[in-house]
């Protein structure tokens, strides 16, 4: 399905042609202005797109070529998970410093593992010169029906995937200058989006999803927002990480779990048995009284639910 | 047409909320983590991306914040052109450097200027710090029949808007330190992509097309190279801008004029009567020997004329 790649020459042509040599059959179409992509007929197509800038959400040191370029498809795929759509394909912009050039191979890899984990297509991108790396994915799906941040109803059950806290606590120990364990680390590393887990709490009735990319308590603020409703959560209930406290883990972002709302309950042991991570009951949808908001179910912790994930370097 | 945007607190969100409200009711659907598309029942959905970067395309006492927010989607929006499509929406990928955070009504404003000369709507976008602005556009477009570089026949003639070399002799101007001439500075500053050409030109017959935004030069080169076409040009024909020499005309890059190939001629006449831009037949198509390739119709001036444009600051 590779169509043939005609281009002229020049320094960003050669840099477009090794990453194609690396990406072979996961590279398709690219070679024309745009892209031309064909959602299966009746399917709405979606379309996000999320930057990862160095000195931003990362630092040199901390990752190598390969695990950058992974990481920031993994984490716009993520997106397309929080609204239970196949991807489909992603267009890559690049911005490459001279320093950064001897490690285009790696980021490709990382870039193609990525798109691959996800059964999606290199469909196009751009390359640029610039002062720090910087990789600016769109990542494209299609879904039937897509699962919005504005479907949550009162009495709705509130579920999580995954456990919360790893990849904070990567970044604390990476800032401080120490190693983060095995587990923190890949969690930080190589988050895995949550595609086939979505569609299938998606398939079986959910109401509403967000992926928690900013941070529990910030997210389920979005949700709560979106829908017009309270959430009150069961503070206890959420699964943490080894040695990751509940506030630490609430404030961690880039985890790149989904919340999901589902009137009725879900088979947590079909769900757990089939990927492998847990699927936590972590609360409820409860009618918003004097604006949309979140609480803990014992109704006192409301701050530091509703606060976002700031960056690292914001 | 405007869905209501509910975000949780932070700057960056801050930042959103800010273009949301300069963008009105050119922004749409955005507030989930992937905005939705759908395109007409039968047609391809097409897509590109495309940067702009300061100190890479731009330098920023060079323009006003307007016009680099404008720039960005106008250029991104060529690519578009290119293929005749109809523009869909567009996603803005913002890195904004705390410098440039007072600027942000003015790229905003940009920004929903092009978009709206476009009739696309803004889907969605990312914003994050970082150390340089750029401004990293995704188009979305659909056509029935995309218009391809690929589709060039022998015997084909060989068209291109507009005049060239404005852009080039602004960018020369404006490194020397001295002011452009107004229409030099005006083709830099606020090209017009030529989306509504492009599909005239398609739906009367063109058999290939492409942006000419790398340089006429370099994308004949392309063209040439995915039809397997060599073409002839005739460089006594070309437009030039007032002041520019041939040389310079064609190694002027981001020009964001389109060529295209037909077997009919086209009646310049009409198009120009209805664009008020020119139409020139500058040449035509003839079956490769020895590979696919550009060359006067002298036969002399080969070497010029398949140099692409290099980025000025590359």
């Amino acid at each position: 399905m590779t169509e043939s790649v005609a281009l002229g020459p020049g320094a960003e042509f050669d840099a477009i042609r090794s990453m194609l040599d690396r990406w072979g059959p996961r590279a398709w179409g690219i070679g024309d202005d745009a892209a031309v992509v064909t959602p299966p007929r009746g399917d709405h197509l979606l379309v996000s797109v999320d930057a990862s800038i160095e000195g931003k959400h990362w630092v040199r040191e901390w990752l190598t070529p390969r695990e950058i370029g992974y990481r920031a498809v993994a984490a716009a795929m993520s997106d397309l998970a929080a609204m239970a759509a196949r991807p489909v394909g992603i267009l890559v912009a690049l911005v490459l410093p001279v320093s950064w050039r001897p490690e285009l191979a790696g980021i490709a890899d990382g870039i193609g593992e990525a798109a691959e984990l996800a059964h999606a297509t290199i469909l196009g991108g751009n390359v640029s010169d610039g002062g720090e790396l910087s990789i600016t994915t769109t990542v494209l799906g299609h879904a039937y029906e897509p699962l919005a941040r504005s479907g949550a109803l009162e009495g709705d059950h509130v579920y999580l995937t995954g456990r919360l806290g790893g990849t904070g606590a990567a970044l604390r120990a990476l800032q401080a200058g120490k190693a983060p364990s095995a587990d923190d680390r890949v969690r930080f590393a190589h988050p895995v989006p949550r595609i086939e887990e979505a569609r299938w709490l998606a398939d079986r009735g959910a109401s509403a999803g967000i992926d928690i990319s900013d941070g529990l308590g910030g997210d389920l603020g979005h949700l709560a927002a979106a829908s017009g409703v309270a959430i009150e959560i069961d503070l206890d209930a959420i699964p943490l990480a080894t040695n990751v406290d509940l506030r630490a883990a609430l404030a961690s972002g880039e985890e790149y779990e989904i919340v999901v709302t589902s009137r009725e309950p879900f088979d947590v042991a079909e769900f757990e048995r089939r990927f492998a991570i847990p699927l936590t009951d972590i609360g409820s949808v409860r009618i918003a009284s004097g604006g949309a908001r979140v609480r803990s179910r014992d109704g006192g912790r409301i701050v530091e639910l509703v606060r976002g994930h700031d960056h690292f370097m914001s």
